[in-house]
């Protein structure tokens, strides 16, 4: 039996209001909500901020999922110096000039002044390579597979909760092979995971790219990209997988004694994914009372709320609900405490939890529950027997049902375009990814953005032909291309 | 059926030649096997050091098994700030005393000079007091019960792995409280936590108690500790827990709201566990072979050695036998490399892995196999239907086994002495812990550090009664307190 939930008391609209309307104001939106669900707080400095506990929770459970597909693919963790020599970080020309800019500079050790300064980690490249110089001499020391859990830091301008800190937690993998086709296999290995865990776990489906060579990363050869798309249209680059060649081997002096006993370069990849995509989680499944979180990487996945629970039996009968609900590997709370109703139901919803279980007397009576989806609303009265299993499905129909919503705004808001002008007035319109054939040049990537405000976001695998010649320059086309307004 | 094992190939005596005795060098043998087990490397940073891949892999279950326990008991993980505005530590006059000196200095930013320098965190007090002051409103907010797990900066002169780094990894617990009671009960139950994880899972006897005042946190009111007793008799102070009162939340302006609705301050505590503790493994269970790692704790409990591999169906059998402990449970490796037995043997007995389980085509044909313990060497020949129950079994003998050898270390090198001549020919003759009875004073502390080269390592909860007087100064003792060499 399902009706829709059509609660709303006044508290619960009192704290509803405290949120702006995405449709007003959608950056304003994305701010309360950080703040109101207790994602986050400000701190002492700009542009860092705190990751509170509910914040801190999505990462943990975006780590484990993450990191257990790391191991399951060969990966082992490892920790690495916080702090990169100057000189150190110099080696790779194209490397230093894209970080040096927004590195934070360590000039003092207590009362000393060092005698070369040293950068806190934007990224870890060079410290990977000077250890991998270090211990791997022969084939049989390859592949390296190495990631590591940290923080960096990037001194920028701006900053917005989870899109942009001067400091983040991330993942960077840091891989070493044999060979040049090894190497790819494990940017795409990795892209791939990135894509799965975003599809399958965090229900934002994703578009699968090559960076172009003005994007990609400062001293990749290519750059691989999942790049989404946000509630208000826009972009947001999500995962990334860079091939390096040999490069940074030259650079570091990094050999090895190959099969055949001659000295080779190793060729080289790294890969991250950072707590960004956690703004990525907001803007894409967010409304107007507050977060939604998707199921599988929800901290609270059910929350139990008591119904008339002063009644004698109520809440013994939430906390058996939860006890068995936790046993079955549920991520399961219930809150017994003496706020009203309405405001535990603005609460949760605002902190999106994805399934509300509500249990009172007359439930008790009839041995059944309720069940409230956060996304649809719908509300199920279910028999208590089929708990577990009513559970599993509606928890799998939320993740899915997010998943279809999200995947409708960017099916809907993608827009072919075969000219310049169609490309500015279409992304005028309506926002979005605008595809158009592309003749490969940077001076196209520069002339769309002075002229539409739009970057281009990546060559998908999945190529269209949109005709033969390039939208911006009209000479022939080499690829076809995706362009947005990026976060 | 149990035998000693014998085995010692040339290989082996080789690869073990590598480590430098205990008995000749206890320095040399510790900073050996740190790098020949392949725990730690140097980086390109003073004092600052890489975990490799099998050193990392103890710290994860060291935080996992932590983590756990603090869950349990309430305890919420958050992330704050890298980076401490210089006003910000210098807001508790005691603090900053004490961290000041081993600060590292951030002063640029990009190619801006910043307005105030900016330390990295040595330990995040500040931080979390000024979020507090954020977030704290009323008793309905306490307790605060929050845990980081991160890195931390300390600028010291010499280092050592693991035991002193520029840069560790460890949890800092940061917990606000209504009252002092329930506040100093908070730090007595982290620090058995502490003390459970070490003699439970790490194999290493603890003597708990509280620091003097000269040894405690700067800024605390009180520091309890867990010291430990190395192998060369050294001491390793090796976990902390420390009560602040309400000096920080004055210094930092937290107030809330009682229960009888007027304002108050919150009684604070923290408390740490960093990756020094893996040099206390090392110095308590390793020996002349390289590692011995507690079977709770190890990265690979049970590594499977084929015998005779290139015979048909014994790779066969050992990988089957890792697949059914794997699927009970245990962290198992299977080595089928062409190396020579011998140098497996001697490569796993470095690595310190508690259990070898070798299997060759007799063993196959009697349906057996050998388990080698890494402790105590001996050999026993077990039925394969009873593997799961003789692995069970075994290495929880060995986690025993190793406890008692270390409990014995600590308990036969811990001496009474009546007098400060008496405490130092005894220091000099045995090293270990002396116990003496003390009057309170700091002038004694320093003479017993300058004319006997031993700090006070605790007051223990255990007191003893072995006098009335101090043995330094012979005024009216206040307590029984232990001294030691630390490390």
């Amino acid at each position: 039996m399902i009706k829709k939930d059509d609660t709303m008391s006044n508290d619960k609209k009192k704290q509803v209001e405290q949120i702006t309307d995405m449709e007003q104001d959608f950056a304003q939106w994305y701010t309360d909500v950080c703040k109101k669900a207790e994602l986050i707080d400000y701190s002492s400095v700009k542009g860092m901020f705190i990751l509170r506990p509910y914040g801190y929770a999505l990462w943990e459970n975006i780590q484990h999922t993450l990191d257990t597909e790391f191991k399951k693919t060969g990966h082992e963790n490892v920790y690495l110096p916080l702090l990169i020599p100057e000189s150190l970080l110099e080696k790779e020309k194209d490397h230093v000039e894209g970080f040096a800019p927004e590195c934070a500079w360590v000039t003092m050790g207590g009362s000393e002044r060092l005698e070369e300064r040293l950068c806190i980690r934007p990224t870890s490249e060079t410290l990977f390579c000077s250890h991998y110089a270090n211990i791997i001499r022969s084939w049989r020391d390859l592949p390296k597979l190495y990631n590591q859990w940290c923080s960096v830091l990037r001194w920028e301008k701006t900053s917005r909760p989870f899109l942009r800190h001067r400091e983040f937690l991330w993942q960077e993998g840091h891989t070493m092979h044999e060979t040049a086709d090894e190497a790819i296999a494990e940017t795409h290995q990795m892209l791939n995971i990135y894509a799965d865990f975003c599809e399958n776990v965090l229900a934002m489906p994703v578009v699968k790219g090559v960076k172009t060579a003005k994007e990609k990363f400062s001293g990749a050869e290519d750059t691989y990209t999942i790049e989404c798309m946000m509630h208000d249209r826009k972009a947001l680059q999500s995962g990334t997988s860079h091939y390096f060649g040999d490069g940074f081997s030259k650079a570091f002096d990094i050999t090895f004694t190959d099969k055949n006993n001659r000295p080779a370069y190793p060729h080289q990849t790294s890969w991250g994914l950072s707590t960004r995509i956690i703004g990525g989680i907001i803007m894409t499944h967010g409304d107007n009372n507050g977060l939604v979180i998707p199921p599988r990487i929800a901290p609270t996945q059910i929350i139990i709320l008591p119904i008339a629970q002063h009644k004698p039996g109520v809440i013994e009968k939430a906390e058996e609900l939860k006890a068995r609900l936790t046993e079955s590997g549920f991520r399961v709370k219930c809150d017994t405490s003496d706020q009203s109703p309405g405001w535990k139901f603005a609460e949760y919803e605002m902190k999106g939890v994805p399934l509300r279980l509500e249990i009172g007397p007359k439930d008790i009576e009839k041995d059944q529950c309720v069940l409230v989806s956060r996304v649809t609303r719908e509300k199920q009265f279910i028999s208590l027997s089929d708990l577990e299993t009513s559970v599993t499905k509606t928890l799998d129909d939320i993740h899915h049902s997010m998943f279809e919503k999200a995947k409708q705004n960017l099916e809907n808001h993608t827009y072919a375009a075969n000219s310049l002008e169609e490309a500015k007035s279409k992304q005028e319109a309506h926002g979005g990814f605008i595809k158009t054939m592309w003749c490969g040049e940077e001076a196209c990537e520069l002339r769309m953005k002075e002229e539409a405000g739009m970057t281009s976001r990546c060559i998908p695998f999945e190529q269209e032909n949109l005709g033969e010649t390039c939208a911006i320059c009209g000479k022939k086309a080499e690829h076809m291309i995706y362009w947005g307004v990026a976060y």
